[in-house]
């Protein structure tokens, strides 16, 4: 698979996004690097005259752009995803720069589609969007004024998915994603399915009276912490829902 | 000198801007990367009230921004500059990748202010505006559609003189290591803690019906390749093992 080939495989996830204009610089931002996949989850506005405008040429993308209700559906079908977020968090979620964030998307573009994944202008994506994804990237910034305009964020992050995808044809050394691929051997599941896993196991934690729905703590996210660093394939997570199945 | 320091001696040039949308988006990308010293080299509107909006928390850098009537003002005291064009030129100037250009910038900056300059949004530079300066800097792009927005290519080039500045031995691919440490935060599981949990697994998988311990096929080789490829903490065999014992 070729550079573009794997650019072809990358979504730009914004969510909720308040501002039309940067939809369109976003666009712009995007097609500049070859990537074209868009998903917008509950735009505040869009269509709209200033997302064209600001396109600037990239206007295709925007009409071919899907528009969701959830980050569920925006992240369905995809293998896995990052999320570039400016805030400082506390959870200990796995943490790349954007060029590891890159050279392991476009690894894992190889196995099916990636998403990158950016969240509202003023208070960026919330915890259970950051829960949803594998990995956290944040832009090396001025702690002073750390604010990246949304769309300069997706610009940033995408130079740097078309660097790691026309520089992996150079590089001889192996790959992290590679690496762990030898403790692989099947298709990898996809978002969708691994959510309907962690349902199920919220679920029956609950009947087996081991999660208090009252008072759950932090079990879940230990729990998808976990399953996020194996990488889960498609068979492994049958097994998986087939033991809690079994479980009465 | 320190990251800080370099940066300080970096200045922004802008030729013949021509949207002051721009000239304001150009200040906050330099800002979120603690680039501050800006040039304006007859800019067609400014200051303006657009700019400031867009600066969004950068006017300081505006109000502070030098306007100049030429290049040879701007580039007054520096010692040597990149001249940033996403147009391909015939001419044979010296040529740098974003990262090499940002890298040189810097180990000048020891020596005294150091400039990139950015050209009018529709054209770009003009070739006697690139041949007063030292290198040519372009960001890699889509070559069907390769308009970067000025304040976007700002934003690279920041970014990457950013990265320059702060830069320690780092190889933008993240080792192995650091990607499962990044996944981890707390003490691995001893070699017994994990087989203690396998065997209570594999016990309670028996008791609700899902293994059958006359055909056990690979099910146990199947789930210690996956909890292998995760890293197990031991908190987490704690939980994975009250789980196990709330099966009833």
């Amino acid at each position: 698979m070729n550079g573009a080939d794997l650019l072809d495989r990358v979504r730009v996830v914004l969510s909720h996004t308040t501002h039309p204009g940067n939809i369109g610089a976003t666009a712009r931002a995007m097609k500049t690097m070859g990537v074209s996949r868009l998903y917008l989850i509950n735009p505040k506005i869009f269509p709209a005259e200033e997302a064209n405008a600001r396109a600037a040429g990239a206007e295709d993308l925007l009409c071919a752009a899907t528009v969701c209700a959830s980050l569920d559906q925006a992240l369905a079908g995809t293998v896995v995803a990052v999320a570039c977020s400016g805030r400082h968090r506390d959870l200990s979620h796995p943490q790349l720069t954007p060029p590891e964030a890159a050279a392991t998307l476009i690894d894992y573009a190889h196995d099916g589609e990636v998403a990158l994944v950016f969240g509202t202008e003023m208070s960026g994506l919330t915890t259970a969007e950051v829960m949803k994804c594998r990995w956290l990237s944040r832009i090396p910034a001025n702690p002073a004024y750390s604010s990246l305009n949304l769309a300069a964020a997706v610009q940033v992050m995408a130079y740097e998915m078309r660097n790691a995808a026309f520089a992996k044809a150079e590089s001889g050394r192996a790959s992290p994603a590679a690496l762990s691929a030898g403790l692989r051997s099947g298709e990898l599941a996809s978002f969708d399915e691994i959510e309907m896993f962690y349902r199920q196991l919220e679920q029956k934690m609950i009947v087996i009276g081991f999660l208090d729905p009252a008072n759950p703590k932090r079990l879940m996210q230990r729990m998808r912490r976990l399953f996020a660093r194996s990488g889960l394939e498609k068979e492994e997570v049958n097994i998986l829902r087939g033991i809690l199945s079994a479980i009465k």
